[in-house]
């Protein structure tokens, strides 16, 4: 599976900010399990509490909201790999300098972290996570400017890659996101005077909050007592939206890059029946993230929507024995088939990716077992050949099956009657947005912005 | 809502009982949240593990699985009130007598409980648990038989209500089913000389093993070292089979009452098509029970079926502010609206059930913030207007909506455009089963098998 | 080690009844760490908490001890084998019976339990646990008497062995001692109208009430609204108290059998030196429950008290690598030698018992390891040769090391330069009590109450 | 209750190193319970584990020591405020510069703290914590010198105040002392090859490693596969050993500047009887810090030592109703006084410190409750009546109760026939080391080492 790095929020202005924020990473969940935080201001006091787990879990003691005083708030939730060391790396990360406090919430990942890294150190900064995260703070830290908000354009200047950030301060709210414009961040309105900044609408809608408009690419704004300044410190940078965010991340009823999800991955499935039409009886979609463009399918096709695979809700942390000789358990466990709706059918089956190829060979196991008859797998976006340098989380290159198989060889690997995968072409080709906005590089292999040489021969984690 | 009260499984003959037994509770996790337990019998030991929690909490670490050695198991997942207390309650019961072990594991209500219990311990009989399971064991060792098989038919004669049962013997696994079969209870195979016994056949799916029957209305089987024997000790009667099973509580995977709940659940949808057609752009289900029931009026109506609501996978113990002021956040915590389906559209929502109607006016208000211009409520069933007796939780007479008000004044109540349930008559009859195999108390206020003076008065648990 | 079984408490009047049995338990938790319970009984209501842990770990959470609502309470606090089956095992015990409820706490050990058992459960009684604590409800629920105080005067006359009782119905406390008062209980008056029975007065203290008398052996007493009523309803048997409880059970601070423990245990000590006198330079004891002892060495002999071990107040679940090299590691985390004492010096080592000699082996080492010259081992008792049937957790007899080898083979065995045990004689004889009034079967082999023939052979636990 | 700070070990060159600190931290939990942690290096990888609560606790999982490989080890126990916040302050902590990982765990309490970090966040150094011992990272990491034991003693040019640190490299162990030697700091052998650096040398008689001598004030010494190598970076300074160490603070079975604990804390007690003779029955100590003065106290006055108080070993979490009317329900909780001993007797009691009062007022009145007919309290140190800024945890000026208060005065407060402080001389002159070598500034107000004007007026904390 490919996941998204994290989650962030920010909210200025009511005195349930740390609930709110609550509500808001609640909401953001999707985008990432693994630990969350919230840091709030007022009063001229700072206050923080983060942990491992959901954000139900980590803030499952009530009173650690209550605790959380104050009318300024960031909250963060995260995707991470697993361990107690890894403590130290749950946002939001919180500092001080110069007396002040500031606290930072990230998604997205730079390409050029370990020059940047390198050269810090060098001058004496010292680094307590492993997370490129940290290095904003240190930029910001080291510019000689008088005011947080300028030290932290300041420090723009050096990075490169994707970041959607919130900052907070004691005073107020700073949001920035990099001139492509790599992953989502919107503004929102709760009421007068009170301000949200999220990583998807769905964060709004939640508490009652309205779209304003996205942060543009490039764009750093503060929200404080003087309400909302904006400023554009970066140099103007070619678009490169994640058109992953479309395809799987983002929440249907979000609406991100200025465009409703559900719309897009609906027009998707719509591409898709047109680029790969089949004789069938059926269409489903492998829930839930799929539905919507297997509801596409559908509709262009003229084929019958149906609800073949059930998700399971109590998936939880079921174990799963690595001996045992339950057949493709872990994808019993997640999804029940439905042999009413799948015995003796054709059945097109869409999903929105493909990755190692696993999976997906359980899941068509599974549908067979359940009766169906002929599967015609589509995919409503095109074969992932290439790793992500800019915030998603995906196998090696070798790992993926498509960077070394055939459409053909693929097909007969997941032993499917048909294989059809969306074009690039007809995945990128929006109505409301100009030709070329999104960075497709998973799909094609270019990227628009280069991997540094050094980051390109390391990980940071394993420095 | 409405609750079943538990979900029980048992397995005869592998040396991977426990395990297995684990795997078909989790499937049968949607009939009870609050405990799970499972007892396991090999080389003349019994082992027990029981806790509060999902299964997938109480079993959370995987020795306890391991510990339970032998291969024969029972396991009980259950429904209940909360409280320390009723540690005591939770199920599998294990009891010793005449130095034998006896577990039961029971899904019902026993409408006589009140008596037998009043006269079990005037002859000298301890209660240590406020469950009606615990007659079933007073009766069994109170009977002069010989055999565990003998002493249960003999007190199968006293007993009255609903009940599914697995015992389990140091050597055999003994299940029996009320002559009414008001719950389900299906038998299945894993492979030679291993059966199991599952409230409903997705328990058999997610392990592999092979759906072969139903227990029967009225029998009791012995699964031992000899195979399967069958008897019939109790005056036949006429069936009652719950027809809830169908419409909400089984998982639409499974099979029960020996028709797949899916196919059934599809159907009432096309029927209320019938008795209650509208105009609309779309139809959606309130997911994920009611979304097949409106793919049943989908295509009856011909109206194109839309996801518009997205159940949310991490609702988990989210706490809810008593005193906020975010609207509906209950329901907001649980569904996603997906503005980009429902906005402007006439929309028919399917949902299966209205009981106090709160939760149905929050989320017609949800769906009308997305945007929908019109909603035309269908629910695929009729109103309920009295409580159950036979194993549902259900709210009292006072409380549920349709006991006081007319569907007008529903409709009124909940603000919708239009509201249509489906007839009794279109509910109950079906291709596949004669007429009148049905209890629908609930929805017709008729009891198929009377309640005792005594619990009629008193509830159990008060005493 | 030897482990009595458990500790009981009992308050009649209080409205804080619950809360006073949590500060009571506390003051028992010697008696056994392995569970805890509380029921109480209030406006016709009655509340049970109970869970595996010492009391603080069970009432963790405030909340549960305020659930616990009335003005009657009983608790108990237990040393167990442990499991999770044992769950159902934790006292006190609730039922009901005839709608009446009835809970009971026990600490002693059945003789004929197993009789008892067979008996009961061939007229139709199940067993839900291994406890023969059990058979006392099953004994009163048989019983043809009208009141709960007549039916429990009629189970004592079927039980043999030792047994020290809290009951407590929906009005009332009952306390009973069998007729050799093998395990200590005591009354104690809170204020007026407000009474207490527990097995130590150490429980009284704690809370500020004052110790009445003992509740003698054989003796039923019923406090209520009437007041106290005492019954003697068994026949008269010749005294045999514990005298175990005097050497090592009871807590210093108690007065138990009618005697300050601290005092007699100095007195031991005394008596130890004058049976066993030695050259020394210093006298230390194993803390906490052989200093004691040790300074009625000291006092007698005129050698000097020290402090050359100190016991670790951090011990808690301390992980002990089986596969480690650190000598003797169990004992340095329970003591720490203090090395500036013990240096060059001729030591007597004052403890209450040898069970295995394991444990002793190793002290021995680490006091010789902090330097000392010679070690003089004293035991304020009489070597243990036979097991206890009386409620005390003992190894078999194979185990105990004093049933196989003579004092000077033991000496050898653990490396000192002289061992001494207490004569039986000049153990049991104290000028409080008439002779003989002890049971000192561990140390001499005969037992004042026979095992039955069935309990001689079986365990309950094994059944 | 006064708090040491933080007890510190560190081992190098044994392949089981993380399990020796472990047992090393274990036997150091006296000098902080809150958190612990341990970080090893093997094979070019750092790892670290850290958490809440005592050393028992955070390592409940054996696992989690088992993943701490590498044959060098830092640990560290701390004593702190509480809060979800505090996590981040947790030790040791662990940074990165120039690629390479640094650890650090520290004993102690800087002066100059302030205006360090002042003068480092203006150079563009980030805290990520609120804790001082982050200062010496960031010097460390501005340093311009080549290694890490170069830089350190860089550092240590910047600080002011009290500090025993050990530092893990990659590579080494570098372990440091202040030039005034406020806390103790020891070396040991564990064999060839292994040293070991720790707090108190209790820590190297659990593991069977032997004392060699102190880490000198003014000392930083290397331990790597070169040896040891020692070096005196600093200005000579006269000493100023914490005498609170052997008041109370060390565990009596360590040697501490060179002394064994024990024997200095008798010497204060025979010191304490001269100085404060008095006519009684018996002595008794409040356990367990004050029973080896007490011993003194007893050996040079002649009169009995008794054991009187029984400390409570089921402390752990008990809550305390603050609206109870229990009296003194606190100090009932952690001691049982033994009437046996007490009652009617004229007692002397040794304490070895009066902080605010209120507990030794507590401990007066339950001596009295058990039948005390006299109370001559004795204190094994003078009057504490100014704060520390060492390293211990004091209440402010205004809170100490000798600060305005005479002896008198106390004595009337506290309610006791007659009450004796030790006398500063009395308490600093130790045959075995120079006159003037301690600190005694809580004592007499005169601090040998100025705090800055910056940190005189705040907090670290509150800034």
């Amino acid at each position: 599976m490919v996941n998204d790095k994290c989650g962030i929020f920010a909210i200025y202005g009511s005195r349930r900010a740390a609930e709110l924020t609550y509500f808001g990473l609640y909401s953001l969940q999707h985008r990432g399990q693994e630990s969350a935080g919230i840091v709030t201001s007022g009063n001229g006091k700072v206050h923080i509490y983060k942990g491992m787990g959901e954000v139900n879990e980590v803030f499952a003691d009530r009173a650690n909201i209550s605790r959380l005083k104050g009318n300024i708030a960031i909250g963060h939730t995260r995707y991470s790999t697993t361990g107690a060391s890894s403590l130290t790396n749950i946002q939001p990360f919180l500092i001080t300098n110069r007396s002040e406090k500031l606290a930072i919430g990230h998604n997205g990942n730079l390409t050029n972290s370990l020059e940047l890294r390198q050269r810090l150190e060098s001058s004496g900064s010292i680094f307590q996570t492993t997370s490129d995260t940290e290095i904003f703070l240190h930029l910001t830290a080291a510019s000689k400017k008088r005011t947080w908000l300028n030290r932290i354009c300041d420090s723009l200047q050096h990075v490169q890659g994707a970041y959607s950030l919130v900052f907070m301060t004691e005073y107020s709210i700073i949001a920035a996101r990099d001139p492509r414009g790599f992953r989502p961040l919107a503004l929102g309105k709760y009421n007068n005077g009170t301000y949200i900044v999220a990583s998807e609408t769905c964060a709004f809608d939640i508490i009652g909050a309205k779209y304003i408009r996205d942060i543009e690419p490039g764009e750093v704004i503060e929200i404080s007592e003087k309400g909302i300044r904006s400023l554009y410190p970066l140099k103007k940078q070619k678009h490169a939206f994640c058109i992953f965010e479309y395809i799987y991340f983002a929440r249907p009823d979000s609406k991100v890059f200025g465009e409703n999800v559900d719309k897009i991955r609906r027009r998707l499935g719509r591409q898709l029946a047109r680029e790969h039409p089949t004789e069938a009886d059926i269409v489903i979609g492998i829930p839930d993230s799929a539905n919507t463009a297997a509801l596409g399918y559908s509709e262009q096709s003229g084929i019958r929507f149906e609800i073949g695979l059930i998700r399971n809700h109590y998936v939880g942390r079921t174990f799963i024995d690595p001996h045992q000789d339950i057949r493709d358990l872990d994808v019993k466990i997640k999804f029940n088939p439905v042999r009413g709706v799948l015995e003796g059918q054709r059945v097109v089956v869409v999903d929105d990716s493909i990755v190692r190829g696993t999976t997906s060979g359980k899941l068509v196991k599974l549908i067979r077992s359940a009766g169906a008859k002929e599967i015609h797998l589509r995919i409503s976006a095109p074969p992932i050949i290439a790793p992500c340098y800019y915030g998603i989380d995906m196998p090696t290159r070798e790992e993926l099956i498509a960077s070394s198989k055939t459409v053909e060889q693929i097909r007969k690997c997941l032993n499917v009657e048909s294989l059809g995968y969306l074009s690039i072409d007809g995945m990128s080709s929006m109505p409301s947005l100009p030709n070329n906005s999104f960075c497709v590089s998973c799909f094609s292999g270019r990227y628009p912005l280069k991997v540094s040489a050094l980051n390109d021969k390391l990980r940071l984690e394993k420095v």
